[in-house]
């Protein structure tokens, strides 16, 4: 089939989050630097072309209760340190996107497709 | 819209394209090490999930052109310097994606959705 | 011989060098995004051990003659559109460290070592 | 004091460190993709100035210990999956840096600094 307006905006969406999160993983990141490193990683994505909006939450209590079991006072980032939605606009179409645990694995979802 | 296996697998493929660009760009690469990063930008990325199938090409006379110009005797990848094909499968639907230079910038598209 | 805490401080410094570079190297940048990206860098290498203060500029000039010279409206992050200092204490010795163009090639070095 | 080329040996090799670990960390590794990532992680960094040689172990039972206590079959690449040592030459000075495991962080480190 045809790809459609529809199609290429979830296509567009899944760029900007395999981008986030292989661009910041394994950043150094404490309760200090979370805030700088959230407000990057938005700006940064929402350069990328179709990109209407990006929210980036570091949960500062999971990252809390890993750097208290843990020698080193920061941690790696990884998908169970952040919570992320990503909205796209192709053409007619928005997609609205996120990333949360899903167990224990960061699961990227589409949450809805609507036409404006 | 609710969304379909369609609009997952193309979800799906731009997760893997911005997972391998965002991962491996930067990577100092030379005509001599450009065999080995192919095959692991291939086997990383044929390890996430619905993902049926990757090729990457670096682009050997492109890198070359480049080295010829510069100083140091490896450049850092980034997407002139490859082509990349990457098919997704999910439930009934299998999608072809690729990347390729479109005048100076590296477009990431959908070549084809279609029922398996 | 036996590594002193110079030679230690000289490799600390490396580690942060090599991590700012290749963590960001490949970030979307434009000139709107540049601070939120600078500041970021700044405080994920601080949370590195020994490191004693970061700064990084963004060359916003260089910057914009490429966005410029290009279709798209942003950039990948790579080493001609920064210059940052990194200083390191280990021990009783602090380095300087330092990234700048050299001719084509960003040029990493150690500026001095000194006794505290 | 005015650096050495031991001092100059030991910056090199730690900005080797930071570039290999922060350009692969986060990629996605499995047994069956260990050693092309092993490959491909040694001929990159071996690209790079002032590199003699780089090995890198990803270590197969650690991956396997993980991926046998989550859901997915695969894992991201960090410090506890591998050991790797780089040496570096620089003038007349070769250093031997390695890093490996000590407790719950993986600590690089500079083994040996020998005259040539």
């Amino acid at each position: 089939m045809e790809p459609t307006d529809a199609h290429e905006a979830c296509f567009e969406a899944g760029i900007k989050f395999g981008t986030l999160y292989h661009q910041f993983a394994g950043t150094p990141v404490s309760p200090d630097s979370a805030a700088s490193l959230e407000r990057a990683m938005v700006e940064a994505i929402e350069n990328q072309p179709h990109c209407y909006d990006v929210s980036v939450d570091v949960l500062d209590d999971v990252l809390a209760a890993e750097l208290a079991e843990q020698s080193a006072d920061y941690a790696e980032l990884t998908g169970r340190f952040m919570e992320v939605e990503i909205v796209v606009r192709y053409g007619e179409y928005e997609v609205v996107t996120s990333m949360a645990m899903d167990g224990d694995y960061p699961r990227m979802r589409i949450d809805s497709i609507t036409e404006r």
